[in-house]
């Protein structure tokens, strides 16, 4: 590897962006880490710090924060992007404005542009326009990363178009606690990683109803079955779906009371109506954009996606939260495996 | 429907045979319940409850306990087994002796015969002998007996090699809490409910280790295609594991601190020796048992089961948790879709 390759940008100083700047860090890379904010970027420059994303953590010196994004990408070859979803564009703007497009851009983002449907790799390029020849890298996978930031065992995936540029990614990254793997299929890994949101919706709603294990266990299976009806008709391998970035982080995401989308679909599950839970919660929750978005690619599809149909009444028609799972149960009697062997039709 | 359909018989008195009565009950079936102790069958028609097994609930009345096998069986057609997987050959014997063989046998258990590695319904078709033309039905899925005694909503699957008595114990059953799917695919079914166990053990483990989520999350969903390539090798269909017996029931089973094999795994975790934890734990941990089983077919098989062999060093030859979770991590790096491609050697 070459000098440039010791020196890797991550933009975005949220905990994600950090914890991953500590991985690279860990594996003696020098990284830059970027925000806007300068108050920030002086914590984590003076005292190894990023106390208000990742409390009690003390960064690796070899992290070195940077407020300017000109400064933060001039040489680098790789760059992890991890802000917002909704800051993407805006920020790719700005770099290539700069004229500091690295060769590689590694997103670590989940979620569907709301409109244009796109999946977060299509956004980039479509930003990039004239640059597609840069290498796109999508990283995903069951990751809480204050667990990354402690060094807890964690394993995710890197799918790229370019599967060489994946494997430069997963070298980058791998270590002893943080282990990647490879999967060429990124419409599957980016698909599966938007609409998890859904199903933690959904399992905080039985939850909040008062039901119990068995129902959160077929609502996460029959879930990741209509995840992957639609993942397979939009282009995805149905297999994707039954690894990391699919049922690995449906379960995270549903069983973690951490979850923002569980603990709003709790709330629906107790009785509060949708704007009481989007007030209290203060933020986005990125599982009712979705539910809206996966409703009309469904459409758009012809696929049947029976949860995230009830979800969307819930959501949107003022349908009481029991009365929908009393329908999903209520469903004529099927084989199990019809709907399986339905994901199939197209063959892997 | 004659006049029998109306009548079942559930062999077997513990909590979820009667949870399973329970169901049947509330489809208006006349329900013969059978048990062995004098006392239990006695509450059961005296008081309609079942306290030992299922605290607090209220049994219907038209399930009526039996301690006479042969009564309990006379006239009817369909039978729930719900004993012990390790009593279910002595049960078969004396009710081959008294010549009251259902047509259709409903097996409810989970696990793999030790030493002859044969699955429950290879069991129960070697102890038919000459009376090979029943049919056999497996019931399986993600459920706590006590939640289906509460009529919290529920999904299992059945499967049979005579699909139309996987049918009719589907109609048998289906309801609207308790929701029922057929799949073919017996072995599929038959080997996720057994060795999701050791997955719990070893999610235990984990937990124990003070490892988190993402730990955890990558376990399950690595278990799951260890289990779903061993079990493909045996003959079952790979897309059954991404079903309520495969993922779902592994979810059920990891997730919560009630599982038997996840408290196993978690006294390993914090350092406890095998002895110790089944001294204290004072029953079977069926885990164990499969995990040695499991092992064993691996082998036979000529397959990778890299989490089971790490348990199995574990359980069996002194090493420590933490030293058999970091050699797990530190495996080569893979391809994911490698491990998935693999299990679709034999195309579905």
């Amino acid at each position: 590897m070459d000098k440039q390759m010791n020196e890797v940008a991550v933009i975005g100083a949220g905990s994600w962006g950090t914890a991953l700047a500590m991985v690279l860090a860990d594996n003696d890379k020098r990284v830059r880490l970027w925000g806007h904010k300068n108050e920030q970027i002086k914590e984590i420059n003076e005292n190894h710090t990023n106390e208000k994303y990742l409390k009690n953590v003390i960064l690796p010196q070899n992290i070195i924060g940077y407020t300017h994004l000109k400064s933060a990408l001039a040489g680098i070859d790789v760059m992890i992007l991890a802000v917002p979803t909704k800051a993407i564009r805006e920020v790719l703007k700005q770099i290539i404005q700069i004229e500091c497009i690295p060769s590689t851009i590694v997103h670590v983002s989940k979620g569907i542009e709301p409109d244009t449907h796109l999946r977060i790799t299509e956004m980039i390029e479509e930003e990039l326009g004239n640059e597609r020849k840069k290498d796109v890298v999508v990283l995903s996978g069951p990751s809480h990363a204050e667990e990354v930031s402690l060094r807890h065992p964690t394993t995710v995936t890197v799918s790229s178009k370019n599967m060489k540029a994946a494997e430069l990614v997963q070298d980058l990254f791998m270590n002893q606690h943080f282990r990647v793997y490879t999967n060429p299929d990124t419409i599957g890994v980016e698909i599966g990683g938007a609409l998890k949101n859904i199903i933690a919706l959904a399992a905080g709603i039985t939850d909040g109803l008062g039901y119990g294990d068995n129902a959160k266990a077929a609502l996460i299976t029959r879930g990741l079955a209509e995840i992957a009806r639609l993942g397979t008709k939009m282009g995805a391998n149905p297999l994707t779906f039954s690894g990391l970035t699919g049922i690995g982080d449906l379960i995270v995401t549903c069983t973690s009371v951490h979850s923002r989308n569980w603990r709003a679909g709790n709330m629906l599950g107790k009785g509060h109506k949708l704007e009481e839970v989007l007030e209290s919660m203060g933020m986005v929750v990125e599982g009712v954009r979705t539910t809206k978005a996966a409703y009309q690619l469904a459409k758009k599809y012809e696929v049947k996606m029976p949860i995230t149909e009830a979800l969307y009444a819930v959501l949107f028609s003022n349908v009481e939260a029991k009365e929908a799972v009393d329908l999903l149960m209520a469903r004529v009697k099927t084989q199990e495996m019809e709907d399986l062997f339905n994901i199939l039709e197209k063959k892997v």
